[in-house]
């Protein structure tokens, strides 16, 4: 399983993701789930994946060759609209699934991909699209500014407890980091190391990005911020009235 | 949906539930998912439910009437062992599912239900179980000493940071809140009013029970404490490096 999220703020977008794969029970193993794509000062894309590793790899392979490629017909070279690139890594998705979904497929494996496609293209604002194995996508809105891909709903109340379009870049990343910690401690099968990614509008290139392993001292200090926090907070709580 | 939760501690047992029944878009209703049984001074025990609400309903009705039947081959007045009663229900409780899903049920509507039994038979320790829909059970271990079901992901994190069988009864029934506060803030199928029991070990009856409407001034008071500790904690967050 993994967990990926991406928040829309006004000065920009924060992008994280967990590292952990499991394709089995004997294999764990660690890939990045998060890839960037960029035109540079007139583009950029990150791309966050939750699913079947290879489609997810395939996706991004595709989209990487089609963007060297100077005769592509699409790519996120050429895309006019941000839920333009969402519809085309829809159906790039959507294209790779039903490939292996051929008579040799024991139709056992899932082989969906779940994606988020965040970033901005000159001119336009900045914006962030989960897209469905199905190939069709939503956006976020204003009164829930983020979207989750994967094993979501551990870290989903942190979010909806701090997080508005006004919140900063800054703020809404250490959000993101105690949502992914908080999911990590609860299911095993999300993990350090963590990708966090900070776009902030109009730069067109990732401003910060980091990686969190489990004994990164950042990582740590904030864990155990937070741990401080839930606990002074129960002992602030208030008492029953028969106590 | 549902969220439930028991945690058994060393000194006792704390229930907590939901009370929110949505059997359609059309109806969203309000039942308790909290069931009582006592022989008094000898046993007690109590049930939580989620799942489809007349398979629940018909399982808490034959529990009753095998309880009022002085000739009863097996009831909660009978049974050896805590694990025998959870037992009884799972038998009761697959026997309900089988029998509605005869050549009448239409295959889509969902007959199963889960169930959490707690509570101590006299000379024995207390304990909870989980009932699975097919009529086996786990129990609670050590070092995980809750157990929950229906809607159980929002509100797992902060009984995992906060949780051990050493918690006292009020502060693990103030966390047991904060649970279904979290999750009924992040999902719109669990709603107050909450009811929560407090069983202090050998007693043999619900030491505390209250049921706390989204107007209960506790609840209030629960609910903004945990706000301002959250919201506060997230500004006491260390800052990255180039901030």
């Amino acid at each position: 399983m993994t967990y990926c999220l991406a928040v829309k703020l006004n000065s920009g977008i924060v992008f994280a993701s967990d590292s952990r794969t499991s394709a089995g029970v004997d294999q764990i193993s660690s890939y990045s789930k998060m890839n960037t794509f960029r035109v540079p000062r007139e583009r950029l894309f990150v791309l966050l994946s939750a699913g079947n590793l290879a489609t997810t790899q395939a996706v991004v392979n595709l989209i990487r060759r089609d963007l060297d490629d100077p005769d592509a017909h699409t790519s996120l070279k050429v895309v006019d609209y941000m839920f333009d690139a969402a519809l085309y890594v829809g159906q790039i998705s959507s294209r790779v699934q039903e490939r292996h979904r051929g008579p040799e497929h024991n139709g056992k494996t899932n082989l969906e991909a779940t994606f988020i496609l965040g970033g901005q293209i000159q001119g336009q604002p900045h914006d962030i699209y989960l897209i469905y194995p199905e190939g069709n996508y939503i956006s976020a809105s204003a009164a829930k500014p983020y979207l989750q891909i994967g094993e979501t709903k551990y870290g989903k109340p942190i979010l909806d407890r701090v997080l508005t379009s006004e919140t900063r870049l800054e703020d809404a990343a250490r959000c993101a980091l105690v949502s992914l910690d908080s999911t990590s401690r609860s299911n095993l099968t999300v993990g350090p190391p963590f990708e966090l990614g900070v776009y902030e509008k109009d730069q067109f290139e990732l401003t910060r990005h980091m990686e969190l392993s489990e004994d990164s001292p950042f990582y740590i200090s904030v864990r155990d911020s937070w741990i401080e926090t839930v606990q002074r907070g129960f002992e602030a709580l208030p008492r029953f009235d028969w106590e």
